[in-house]
């Protein structure tokens, strides 16, 4: 299991959407019919293609709305391995970005994602998130999107990177939250695996609910004309790019991955978490709903 | 306590956010301090101000894109007090509304609000749902909105007052669900106090979570074309008039008015509801945040 230090962004950011745990070998292959047969594959390949499915099916409801000037300068603090990254860039082409990571893993990959979509208007660079090397007022605007999750002081971050930014300038931050799930058919069992993500992510120091109190948490940073807007991924079997991109691949496949740690720190049995996996991949049939709460905030300094 | 048959939809719809649950006298006064002392009034009274202060808050939200084409026949089925039929009738103004419900004391209400309104495009009908007095394709538009929650058999519902649309006529249905409530800060109790309310509906052939599951109710009912749009009403400071209109005077006083049938039932105990009444109106301060979805669906017969 990964562990989070209380001063640093997890020294890589697997998983968007989820939380601090970093599983290392393919998780067990769990009983349920349900189950497609690509969950068997090694992690790092199924990860891979998880953030890709994920990014593909929300870039829009997220990042519609984000665009920055010509010429601005943009800081993305915690870029990881540059899922957002590769969007901001290429829906501002003529701002120039400054995307920066923890971790020299990620940002080899964030490197080739940006090159292999041919962008050139980002600087990747490798710092700790709570003590970056820039002087005041070095940015126009700060973009930061599922990294406040991780941290143990959100708001000690958050007031750290604004000092960064001009007065005036913007920021935007996008986190989920858990707690937001809604499915059907209800199931007791898939709350309670979800319920052992979010118990994971609090023992590492994160909050996967952080998402319902962006407000509150950027009001106390010090930042002004605080604005949230809700973006729910809403998925029913009309909507078949979500059911597998979103439902399945990303979030089923996200809890599905704290299979071991839930069992090692002893949160729930195997025999319930499968149930509970099993009724997550229910949700997915021709009468299954699935809904997931994304926040937005968008601030000024 | 109000007792629903399983053929018709409650005798009387009080709270159109609401559970089947209708008090007769105020409830009782909980011992917090965040509580505006105009809870102490008269149920009837203060039910009538909430549905207000719901409708206004809500109103663009929940129906900003339902408009009729001049000429139309709208059939609104289950209009209670009315509280939607006047923003229907208003925002259409050259299509004509039938509106019925089974209570006359509703309907009488209802009618009372349209004259105030000024407007003369609804015929208001007293009518079970289930057995409504109209020949097949008497109309060209359905609209229903807070009824089905309160429905043992809401896909026969649905299939029946469908059967009174001409072919390709639309179906609008729009429902909350109370298990898409976040807040912060988070509260067991106050999850508590809502579980109540659900559980309440429950036992009396209701579902006060149904808005996540629009989409296979209406496959089930035989529409085509089904869509749903999620809508979220999103409340924090900066949003003082959903704070006061909808989180403190819709939610929780919905809520707080089901304390005694929650206590003769034996669902939970005074102290802990009342923590969780608190905890509700802990988040109308000015770093709190509250969350609620209702579902709208169109579909096309």
């Amino acid at each position: 299991m990964h562990v989070v230090s209380k001063l640093s962004p997890p020294r890589s950011r697997p998983h968007p959407l989820a939380g601090a745990i970093t599983l290392r070998e393919p998780s067990s292959v769990i009983p349920c019919e349900a189950m497609s047969e690509a969950y068997v594959h090694g992690y790092d390949a199924r990860e891979t293609a998880r953030l890709s499915d994920q990014a593909g099916t929300l870039v829009d409801l997220l990042h519609h709305d984000t665009a920055y000037p010509a010429g601005s300068r943009v800081l993305e603090a915690g870029c990881g391995v540059g899922a957002q990254t590769v969007t901001l860039a290429r829906n501002s082409p003529e701002a120039r970005f400054t995307s920066v990571d923890v971790s020299a893993t990620s940002l080899a990959e964030a490197a080739r994602r940006l090159e292999a979509a041919g962008l050139d208007n980002v600087d990747l660079r490798r710092a700790d998130l709570y003590a970056l090397p820039y002087a005041p007022a070095s940015f126009d605007h700060l973009f930061v999107c599922f990294v406040l999750e991780h941290l143990a002081r959100p708001v000690e971050a958050l007031r750290g990177l604004s000092e960064l930014l001009r007065p005036g300038g913007s920021v935007t931050v996008i986190e989920g939250d858990h707690g937001s799930t809604t499915f059907h058919p209800d199931s007791e069992a898939a709350r309670a695996a979800i319920a052992c993500q979010v118990e994971l992510q609090r023992r590492s120091g994160g909050d996967s609910e952080i998402g319902r109190r962006l407000y509150p948490l950027l009001v106390e940073a010090g930042l002004r004309d605080v604005r949230i807007s809700p973006r729910m991924v809403y998925v029913d079997a009309s909507r078949p790019a979500l059911v597998d991109g979103f439902t399945r691949r990303t979030f089923t496949a996200m809890i599905e991955g704290v299979r071991a740690p839930a069992l090692a720190a002893g949160l729930i049995d195997a025999e319930r978490f499968d149930a509970g996996i099993c009724d997550l991949h229910r949700t997915t049939e021709p009468d299954g709903v699935f809904t997931y709460t994304f926040f937005k905030a968008v601030a000024l300094r």
